[in-house]
C-alpha cells in the first residue's frame, strides 16, 4: 500500500488532482477532487488544504488545471494565477510558487504550456518533499544520540502541526521523528492539543496514527509538568518565520514550551526550511506582526458528536464574554538550542552567515 | 438584588438548601435543591458543587439536613457524616468540616442537635467567606499600587477557577480582583481557558460576568505572548497545596504561566488559605503526588450546541489515540513572588515561620 500524502494526481488522461480534505480530520478521511483552477482556489480559501508548503504546491497544480481548461491560453492562465495568488494572502510559499508559474507561462509556447506547468508543479512538489526529507536527515542523529545514551524510548514533544499534512510528505518538525521510527528507533511523541484550532489533536495525532508512530495526546497545559518529571527528551517545533537572529515565530504557545524546556535543560529545536528565514528582520518580538484571528475560534470548538455521527460545533464560553485570538507567538533565540534546516543544523548566531 | 453566592438556605421552616449546579455553567444557571443528606452526598460526588472550600461547607450543611431527617438521632447522623466524608476522598476541607461535625454531634443533646449543626454549618460558611475576604484585603494594595503607577486599567491574568464558585463568596485568587473592582479601580482579567476541564471559560468567565468585571478569554497558549507584550501587570492563581518551602501545586499549566511571568518580570502571586499549606513537605515537585484523571476529559469536551439548545459532548481526537490527563503541576517557589494568605503576604522563605 502506498503511503498517504496530502495531494495526489489521479489516473487517467488528462490527470486531475485530489487532496485530503483537512476540515474533516481526524474524524473522516475524505479525498476532495480538484478538477479545475476554481476548485483549487476554493480549496485554499476554505482551508481544505492548509500549511504554507502545501498551499504553494496546490496553487501550482491549480495553474496546470487552468492551462488544461483554457488550452494553454497565456492571458487566461495568468488571470487564474493572479486569482490563486490572492487565495491566502500571507502564505509566503504561495507567492513564490505563483512567481515560478508566471515565469514559465511567459517563456513557454501555448502548445507546450500544459505539460510545462504540470512539470513545474511536480518539481515544486518534489522539491518540498526533498526539503522535508533533508530536515529529517539532519535531525535524525539528535534522536539517535539520545537513544544510544538512554537505550529506551525517546520521548519527543511537538506543538501544533508541522507535519506532512502541512506539506506533501515528511513534514518539518515531524520529519526526524518519522525517520527515526522507520529506522527502528523506539520513539514516542507527546502531542500538544494546540488550542484554539487544535491542529495537534486534529492533524498531528491523525498523521502519526496513519504512520504507526506511538504518541500520547496532552492538553497545552501539560508540557511543563512532563518536562519537570523527565518525560520529555527533546522538542521539535516548526516555524512560520524565523529572524536573522534566530527568534522563532510559530503557533501560539510555542514560547511557553520553550521556557519549560530551557528551565529543565531539555533541547528545543525549531525545524526551519531555509525559505522561512526572514533575513530582513532581527527582533522577532517587536518586528513580527502577530495575526489576530476571529474570537469565535476560541469560543467555539468542533468535534464529532458520536450520538448523531455529525461533526458539530459547540459554544464553550459565556455567550457575552469576549475572547482574544492571537495566532502566533515568538520564541526568543536564547531559548532555541538550534535550528534544523535542509542544509544542516545551525546555532541561532550562525543564521546571519547563511544569508 | 442580593449578589449570587454558591450555596443558600431557602426560606421556610425548616430551612433547606440550594446550590448552583456547576455542571451546567456557563450556559445555564440552575439552582439544585438539597433536601436531605443523600442529595448532598450526590451533589458532592457528581460535582454539582466543586472546589475544596465549598465541598466542606456543603458537607456540613448535609449533616444539618441529616439531623432534621433523623430528629437529632446521634447514631444516624454520625453514619451520614461518615458517608459524606467519603464523597470526595481527597478534599482536605471536607475532612476538616466532618471532624468539626463529629465533635458537635458527640457533645450536643439530641433535642439541641439540629440547631447546633445548623449553627456549625453557618459558622463554617462564614469562616470561609471571612478567609477569602481577608485574602482580598491583603491582595488589594498590590493592584492599587500598580494602578497608582500606571494610571490606567490593571491587567490581571488568572488560571483555572480560584473564584467564588469554588468557595462561597469572593474566592481566593479572585478576591483581590473583586475588591479592586468594588473600590472603582479599573481592572481587566485575562481568563485562561484551563483545559481539559475548562474551568476558566466555564466558571471564572461566568462568575466575573455575574459581578460585572471586565475580562477577555484566552486559550492556555496565550499568556506568554501577552506577557512579552506588556499586556499583563500581575498574576493571581489559587493553590491546592503549598509546601513549607513555597512550592505551589495548582491546576495543570500554572507552572508554564509562572515561567512566563518570571521571564518577563511580572509579579506572580499564589493566593493560599492557611489551611492549604502542608507543613509536612518541602519539595513539591518530588513529594506532591499528581492525580492522573481519565483520558476522556482530554479527548471529549462539553459545550452548548446552539442549534439544538442542548449541552453536548463531542470527540476532539482520533478515537484510537491515547491521552494523558495530569490534573495539577507544581510551580517551584523560585518563580512565586509571594503567597497571599488570610494572615498577610509572605515570601516563600517566610512560610516555615508560619507553622
Amino acid at each position: 500500500m502506498q503511503k498517504l500524502t496530502t495531494i495526489r494526481l489521479t489516473d487517467g488522461n488528462p490527470q486531475m488532482l485530489e487532496v485530503i480534505d483537512q476540515r474533516f480530520l481526524p474524524h473522516q478521511l475524505i479525498w476532495h477532487p480538484l478538477n479545475d483552477f476554481r476548485q483549487t482556489d476554493t480549496a485554499i480559501k476554505e482551508m481544505i488544504v492548509r500549511g504554507a508548503p502545501l498551499i504553494g504546491v496546490t496553487a501550482a497544480y491549480g495553474c496546470y488545471l487552468a492551462s488544461l481548461e483554457f488550452n494553454g491560453d497565456r492571458v487566461k492562465i495568468l488571470e487564474a494565477a493572479s486569482i490563486l495568488r490572492e487565495s491566502r494572502p500571507t502564505a509566503i510559499n504561495l507567492m513564490w510558487a505563483i512567481d515560478k508559474v508566471v515565469e514559465v507561462v511567459n517563456s513557454t509556447s501555448e502548445v507546450e504550456m500544459t505539460l510545462a506547468l504540470l512539470n513545474l508543479a511536480n518539481d515544486i512538489k518534489n522539491q518540498d518533499i526533498e526539503t522535508c526529507f533533508k530536515i529529517g536527515q539532519h535531525g535524525l542523529p539528535l534522536i539517535e544520540e539520545i537513544y544510544n545514551r538512554k537505550q529506551s524510548t525517546v520521548n519527543i514533544l511537538t506543538h501544533c502541526n508541522a507535519g506532512w499534512l502541512g506539506c506533501v510528505d515528511w513534514g518539518t518538525a515531524t520529519s526526524p521523528i518519522y525517520q527515526a521510527h522507520l529506522k527502528g528507533i523506539p520513539v514516542h511523541v507527546w502531542v500538544d492539543e494546540t488550542r484554539p484550532r487544535n491542529q495537534g489533536f486534529n492533524l498531528t495525532a491523525w498523521e502519526l496514527t496513519q504512520r504507526g508512530v506511538p504518541h500520547t495526546l496532552v492538553v497545552d497545559n501539560t508540557g511543563g509538568h512532563l518536562m519537570q518529571h523527565g518525560l520529555v527528551d527533546i522538542c521539535f517545533v516548526g516555524t512560520d518565520r524565523t529572524t536573522i537572529k534566530g527568534d522563532v515565530a510559530n503557533k501560539i504557545g510555542t514560547y511557553l514550551k520553550a521556557l519549560a524546556a530551557f528551565d529543565n535543560h531539555i533541547p528545543f529545536y525549531a525545524c526551519v526550511p531555509m525559505s522561512s528565514i526572514d533575513f530582513t528582520i532581527e527582533d522577532g518580538i517587536n518586528q513580527i506582526p502577530i495575526e489576530m484571528r476571529h474570537q469565535d475560534e476560541v469560543k467555539y470548538i468542533q468535534g464529532l458528536d458520536e450520538k448523531s455521527g455529525n461533526i458539530t460545533q459547540i459554544l464553550l464560553t459565556p455567550s457575552t464574554s469576549l475572547a482574544a485570538n492571537y495566532g502566533f507567538d515568538v520564541t526568543p533565540a536564547r531559548l532555541i538550542t538550534a535550528i534544523i534546516t535542509e542544509n544542516g543544523i545551525f546555532k541561532t548566531d550562525e543564521i546571519e552567515g547563511l544569508r
